[in-house]
């Protein structure tokens, strides 16, 4: 993985990028849409290239090692070829899902033993699982296993757990050294840097990260239910202290304002469930404020989904009849409310990067986050 | 709208022809896929153009009429405008619907009392109100309000039906008289073959039906449940009847044998929900027989799902993947599944009609019939 700044603004942290990849560009700062299991839900891969035009999505490594297993992930040659998209995929490492989704965890210094949420099979994870099952998957990024705390945490509870993630980064190392790529290209690996929202061990965290000399490098732990402004402050503080020649990922942010606060912090890249979670429940995203189109003032609303035309579902249906869809129970709307939210997201970034590179991005950002903050 | 037939297959009685409507032409033999709410099921508008290639789709007057309303439809021009759909539409009585899927219907020579089947609200349809809601949706081709009656049915009751059906019919044709079209196009109204599975009284429908000198004719009250050979008997009877340079629709069938063989007895136009229901439960229709893509011996079939590659799905997604999506309850399974469904479909009526323009029908039909009455 090859990283190059392109651009910084003058009055933030907020900078322009290029990840390269043997599967292609990515242009930062960059959203990835969230693929779960080996699909971006609701959404065709020929439709997330041609029409949301994603450059990289992310692939969740709790939801494939079950489903459709590692080993047939293996045998199709890796997760690009078995859902045939040839981009880049990013694939996180399992620790999130495992916490939040699967019942009765059990966390030691080993790792994790947890039951499946489909069956109730036991499985365990540990940083040598998660690096293995990563390098079958075959994503072009991938991260360390670590353990992503609740919010609220108690500080002694995020202090011992940030030093085992630390100390499992060493594990996690080790064993890629040991164990290289399964397929014909290059995996770049991603450390996380966690300790809650306390700023003593953030900074801790992100000296330990920073040392760990990686080619990329992540904030975990955030976005876990704090309040926003806590979260820019521990963003702020990590910024300050990452790598400046190396691409900044802030995993499982945000809204479109979070993301525009979290760029002028100096974040790259970001993914994050709602534009596709809350397009199914009929929430849409628009540079005018957010949309619930169940409801009823759209059902006789005739004009276009989003003026701006980002895909072509936004002008080729009309705001009556999503809301119809919606009405109907039509899983049509869920398809177009999310092929209309990813759309809008990557124009985000991408206006972002543009305003970056020409340097205006501050002025622009405050306006858009003013404008952003209405509902429709 | 005009028929013009273009050949005959010399073995059988299928037919070529072409449908001129305002919203342009349809070959015949023709499947309709059903868009029930305004809507296929899980696919854009531009896939059923682009890809699947549909010269006619249908509406539902019951679940139109309930949702998102008669008014809404109106207000927006019509169906065509309101989904977005410019090539021709057909819809129904909302009669058959309302006798299956609403609640506790009293039926008698007014008309029907129904409750919604979904929110239980009181409605009445009669052949005026029919006529009315489907000269508001709008469609190119409307249905005669009928009662169809259910399998098995005895044979005093079929024939007071059938009667009452050809009383309704006279209704219908005075309120159009009388109600002309709502927006700058043609409708064309087909009236409906009744008699339940007695050829006796088939004969009699059809003789009336025939009498009525409509533009087109349709065969209902079939596919409800009876043996296939008790529906082909009824075709033939009904197709001896009807009026050769008319086209012929079979409402609700069905198969792809039941398709190839009504084609065969006569029959021109064909509407049913098994492609795209089926597709949902992971059935896939194929020239070489069915396929369950949830049968765990797809899990590494990493070959394409169709190599006749019909639409684009069938080619860029393996069984492998499309099994997978199925396991994991992803959405986009069942969208895959549909589009193949319907391309297969739209491919089985095409390639019917070149084989009768071709003179080779008969052979060809027995052979697929042979070839798709398998499990893979
Ligand atoms: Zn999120
Ligand atoms: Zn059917």
């Amino acid at each position: 993985m090859f990283f190059e700044l392109k651009g910084k603004d003058n009055n933030s942290k907020a900078r322009a990028g290029v990840v390269e990849t043997d599967h292609g560009l990515i242009e930062t700062p960059i959203f990835m849409p969230v693929g779960t299991a080996a699909s971006v839900k609701g959404v065709h891969q020929t439709e997330l290239t041609n029409e949301i035009n994603a450059d990289i999505i992310l692939g969740n490594t709790y939801h494939l090692y079950l489903r459709p297993k590692t080993d047939i992930l293996s045998q199709a040659g890796g997760l690009h070829k078995f859902m045939n998209w040839h981009r880049p995929i990013l694939t996180d490492s399992g620790g999130y899902q495992v916490y939040s989704l699967s019942n009765t965890n059990k966390i030691n210094e080993n790792g994790v033993k947890f039951k499946s949420h489909i069956d109730g099979s036991t499985h365990f994870f540990s940083p040598e699982s998660s690096m293995e099952i990563q390098r079958k998957i075959g994503a072009d990024i991938i991260m360390a296993f670590d353990e992503c705390t609740p919010y609220p945490c108690e500080y002694n509870y995020a202090k011992r757990s940030m030093h085992m993630t630390h100390r499992w980064l060493e594990r996690c190392k080790t064993f890629l050294n040991e164990n290289p790529e399964h397929y014909n290209y290059k995996q770049t690996f991603f450390p996380i840097v966690q300790g809650s929202t306390y700023k003593d061990l953030r900074k801790q965290s992100a000296e330990y990260i920073a040392n760990a000399g990686a080619e990329g490098n992540a904030i975990g732990g955030l976005s876990v239910g704090e309040p926003a402004e806590e979260m820019y402050a521990m963003t702020e503080v990590v910024c300050d202290i990452l790598p400046w020649d190396k691409p900044r990922y802030l995993m499982g942010v945000g809204t479109p304002i979070n993301i525009l606060e979290n760029i002028a912090l100096g974040i790259d890249m970001f993914d994050c469930v709602m534009p596709t979670r809350n397009a199914r429940n009929g929430m849409l995203f628009t540079a005018h404020g957010t949309i619930n189109i169940k409801n009823k003032k759209w059902e006789d609303d005739f004009s276009p989904i989003d003026e701006m035309n980002h895909t072509f579902v936004d002008t080729f249906y009309t705001k009556a009849y999503l809301k119809h869809l919606f009405s109907a129970n039509e899983y049509l709307g869920k398809q177009i409310a999310t092929i209309h939210n990813l759309g809008f997201y990557m124009w985000l970034v991408r206006e972002a990067r543009k305003h970056i590179l020409t340097g205006d991005f501050t002025d622009w950002k405050n306006s858009m986050v003013k404008q952003m903050d209405k509902r429709l």
